[in-house]
């Protein structure tokens, strides 16, 4: 029974989320209808990370099984051309060992949030960006970030409804930089809790706007208490870019 | 009678162009409306470049006479106020000379167009990019684009409809770069004749595919015929980025 991994990409604003729900659309159900139309059989769709409504990806990763044996880019092209009315698309197909797994062979994750700081609300990005009308600080951001990295009890930038065993983990990569109107938040590690790209971002977000200073970061850090959290930035800034094996 | 000219961000895709029709949404009516909502006066848009229905623009230029003073930040904000829910939005609005036109004072205009080519269509960028399937080869798109550089007879690379009184142009800049998954070619000059932009990109994309070789496209545009120009790319690719004075 072949294994199948995937690599797609979704815009977040038509889709109630990655997960399957009954009643909304997801992009777990689109994918599934369109193996379910190419192959003539039902598959049930693994993920690497589930994301949230609205929240985009460039990179997912996703792995099913088939008992038929198909050429990799005969499902890449078969599935788009059944996903064409979808706003979620197969960039590559290949096939995968038997004991892949999407979820839990992943060894790393990597976001991308994107902020536009400038007067006038987006035109062409609207839905794509997270607009915020003063310019940010990037430097002070830059600063601030450096207290996320390492492994730390990330409590305070973990939903309440996070149901992750430990609040503890590793951020190996946060950075933040200015692309031409926009503010760019890179965050890499091997798993996030739940909301805490979104939460660090909003924190992050009141450094860039002077209403924290750099250091009150790493103190809403140390306090291990979501109410130190700042406001949470929207999912449709968001987007998972990669996962790593 | 203040002038005030303002640099303008829109999506073309909700718009029949930039220009005002009967019955159709235009890019002029929503400025003219929101002017007029503001302001409490009819006011005439004149702009920097008449934009085709699809085609985006980042750095389009517009000035319109009002009988009374305003501060030009109060002109950004109150004319993005009555425009929240249109896809044209005002990026910086200052007061101009009396004798500042959009149009006739402009000294150069700049160009993006923007093409993903890979196997999978686009599902965070529809609307916002020509796809095109197979990779192109952005090094002989360089080399070729080096022929449409300085002062030429553009035939070729006119609209049938153009009422230009000249088909000679200067072109100032052709770049073409891989940016990620795209290809990006730039081009800058003092003015373009009708559809020039989407006419020469189409035509060095076929070369990038391979179906024409380097040196068609100069012989193209040595043919000063309209037949010998390649597929015109489409406008939802094509951005008008800056507009020099």
């Amino acid at each position: 029974m072949p294994r199948y991994r995937l690599t797609v990409e979704y815009d977040g604003g038509p889709f109630h989320g990655f997960q399957f729900q009954d009643g909304v659309h997801s992009v777990q159900a689109a994918l599934e209808t369109a193996i379910q139309a190419f192959a003539g059989e039902a598959a049930r769709v693994h993920v690497a990370g589930r994301t949230d409504t609205g929240v985009h990806a460039t990179g997912q990763v996703i792995h099913f099984d088939l008992g038929r044996v198909w050429r990799p880019d005969t499902v890449r092209d078969a599935m788009n051309a059944h996903l064409r009315e979808e706003a979620v698309k197969v960039l590559d197909a290949v096939e995968a060992a038997p004991d892949f797994h999407a979820r839990f062979s992943a060894t790393g994750r990597r976001y991308l949030y994107r902020i536009l700081d400038r007067r006038a609300p987006p035109a062409i990005a609207q839905g794509r960006v997270f607009w915020v009308k003063t310019a940010l600080d990037v430097e002070a951001m830059q600063q601030a970030a450096r207290a996320l990295l390492g492994t730390h009890d990330f409590t305070t930038f973990r939903d309440a409804h996070c149901q992750g065993k430990s609040p503890v983990k590793t951020l190996d990569e946060a950075t933040v930089r200015r692309a031409g109107d926009e503010v760019h938040l890179e965050f890499a590690a091997r798993s996030f809790l739940h909301r805490q790209v979104r939460s660090m971002t909003g924190s992050l977000a009141e450094v860039g706007a002077g209403r924290w200073g750099v250091d009150d970061l790493a103190t809403a850090l140390a306090a291990r208490d979501r109410r130190a959290c700042g406001p949470v930035a929207p999912a449709h800034g968001l987007y998972l870019t990669a996962v790593s094996y």
